[in-house]
């Protein structure tokens, strides 16, 4: 096999075989194939697109690329969770817990990544003495013991998927659907998934800025996870406003926190509901989404869900203190409200763009070198369709620094104040074939 | 700038600045850009094509990446011609001496490159003691005194098109227009060409197998040579059988020989005659195509071309009695026929097979390490359209092994006998817009 004749294949529109995609990613995994050739089959594959079947040959190859993570020793149907991707999106602090204390056995592996904000991984080790690195046999003694854990990822899951992300994102490759869908589809299955509910979001805020897309990219893979044997489901959700009223890493956690007392943002507590009913089905726990949601209403409400929440914490080294008490974590030097100057109605509140205030302020990274200032951010007063009153305050700032001009400035041009407004749908829909 | 912006904008199908191609070029040039960028970014030109301000600049960066030649202290107007090749192709070293002849300055760098043949660097080196290889002061005082000098490329000419042209071959990015274009246009400027005369070929033994992508090509070049403010024109010639009679190294020798007495194929000395008149044109020697060819028929006829022919070869340091008794080039062991098993028309002669052929008998190279055997090829007894009897020869195969059972196989499967054929044009089109 020569990889020349793969490009070409792939350029002229022909279908690649399972053992030539398999031999293409072992290629490249062991350094055999270069950099050039795989670019410039990636930049074919952006034009002419790839069936299902190739699609879920790369994603098993890339998944089997390295380490596979086995949870067979964990009793019953193991659900993981992946979102595409928001402006403060807390769920999974919630979601973990949550369905725990229904009984899905939830070992989540998760990332940090580049972002307006940390991933869940910096969100966690926002909590002080919290530890994310635990070995493959204590991660699953804790997740027999309490049903749940959440530790980093280990360095070899999915190498070819690390590699070929990386390359992608050089070589304006990164938005095929091909592409994401078999990155993220092989992560979840070397990480020892049985079934996945997906959260793929559409809006400013969201890497498929419009439905039509979002709905391809949760279709192709709901498709290659049945052809992998992965049950799989996918909610198409919008981030055209953020989720929630928190972005930045101990401001989300205090927003978990609350949530899973009871006490959170409508959205949010929604959007956890819709994604665990959907992750306790599929764990066999309930027969319908009705069941499944009231089991997990009902868990909240009982302060269950809240202590697997302290169970997971304390059990990974947090400081349980800070859970009990979190406003001991709101430790930014400022806050600084910035007011409207219009009564009205909000009708615009630009989810990617107070994403790069919040990381201006230090809550995100832009390259995998810097560091994350926990304590910084945005707190929301205001969402889409609530009214406001001159002066009333929409968001306020935490920041280390009391020169915030810039990050005001940005936060005033993305919100919008006017007469009426349709308020966006927080699910758009369900894809489940 | 950032590449990754460039690439994507071209995928996206924009259209790139003349800063923004020299950028690219000149960054890849000092490899400052890597191969895996610039790879990504020419399968994005094949999908998503140039405009021709595009592939001007790109043609002109890549012409100024390296040495450019300085061919002004020769008087007059620099016509270089250029072939996108074909099997059999005698026609650089049948022009050179004949447009020479009636006053057009010729100051050829010619390639090597690999294919069926030899280049026509390895064609004159088929001639004991000819050298390539002079220094460009020398170069240039040869064609002041001779008006006709043929040599090697020098080393820095145009380096970027030859580390673009080695990528592009393992990427599966050779065949897009805008690429090949400007490859072979940076090469023609760079070596100081005032005026461009092409012939683009077409057909089983061309690049360009059909008319219309020929044509598109022509097009291309003719408008980016006149951007460039290099008069350019192009013929698009039929390459479905061989040019000429012979395919091999010293037998094209023999038969431009030939030619140049005035013995020479019907087909060759016509495409010698329709190439040189415009060359003649181009050089401001006659005001029209009838009065060039009436000068160049004139200068063959009466020896003229084929004396600056035997001056050309003697001021290189050629022997010039391989010249005056050509037979002597012919040393191959062995002279196999190959006969007709049917009495018939010929209806087929398959060029790029044949040129195969005649590269399995050692006339051509794979690789650019493969050594050529001048003495090897084909010599081809019958054209299409030509009557052949049962039993009589259609092609005499030149070899130093008398093992040519494959050869021969590869031969007749080429060449096919019916009961009559309409005889493919010589030249489709010409090209000045």
């Amino acid at each position: 096999m020569r990889t020349v004749d793969l490009i070409e294949k792939k350029r002229n529109g022909g279908q690649l075989t399972q053992q030539e995609i398999e031999w293409l990613i072992k290629g490249y995994t062991n350094d055999q194939i270069p950099d050039y050739q795989m670019s410039a089959f990636m930049m074919a594959v952006y034009f002419q697109d790839m069936t299902d079947e190739e699609i879920t040959a790369m994603t098993l190859a890339m998944a089997h690329s390295g380490e596979v993570i086995d949870l067979s020793s964990i009793d019953g149907i193991k659900v993981d969770k992946h979102s595409t991707g928001g402006v403060g999106d807390t769920t999974t602090l919630i979601l973990a817990p949550l369905v725990a204390s229904v009984g899905v056995p939830v070992a989540k592996m998760s990332g940090r990544g580049l972002g307006y904000t940390g991933g869940t991984l910096d969100k966690l080790e926002a909590i002080p003495g919290f530890k994310i690195e635990v070995p493959e046999a204590e991660f699953i003694r804790l997740v027999n013991e309490n049903q749940v854990a959440v530790i980093g990822q280990s360095g070899n899951l999915a190498p070819a998927d690390k590699k070929l992300y990386a390359l992608r994102d050089v070589t304006a490759t990164v938005s095929s659907i091909p592409l994401i869908a078999s990155s993220i589809m092989s992560k979840k299955i070397a990480a020892g998934a049985d079934a996945i509910v997906l959260d793929v979001t559409t809006g400013e805020g969201a890497f498929m800025k419009n439905p039509e897309d979002a709905r391809r990219l949760a279709k192709t893979m709901v498709r290659i996870g049945k052809l992998a044997k992965r049950q799989t489901m996918a909610v198409i959700s919008d981030m055209s406003q953020p989720l929630g009223e928190a972005i930045g890493n101990s401001l989300e956690v205090v927003e978990a926190i609350e949530t899973l007392q009871g006490n959170g943002p409508a959205d949010l507590i929604e959007m956890c509901y819709v994604l665990g009913s959907q992750m306790v089905v599929l764990a066999n726990k309930a027969d319908s989404l009705e069941e499944a949601r009231q089991l997990l209403e009902e868990a909240l409400q009982s302060g269950r869900a809240f202590e697997k929440f302290k169970t997971m914490i304390a059990s990974q080294g947090g400081d349980v203190s800070y859970i009990e008490a979190p406003e001991k974590l709101l430790t930014a030097q400022y806050e600084i409200p910035v007011l409207a100057k219009e009564s009205g109605v909000v009708t615009k509140l630009v989810a990617n763009e107070l994403g790069i205030a919040a990381m201006m302020l230090g809550a995100g990274r832009r390259t995998k070198d810097d560091a994350i200032d926990y304590a910084v951010g945005l707190k929301l007063h205001k969402k889409i369709g609530d009214h406001v009153e001159a002066g009333e305050a929409l968001v306020t700032i935490y920041s280390n620094t009391s020169n915030v001009a810039e990050v005001t400035a940005l936060i005033e041009q993305n919100i919008e104040i006017g007469a009426t407004v349709v308020e966006p749908p927080l699910i758009h829909e369900m894809i489940t074939e």
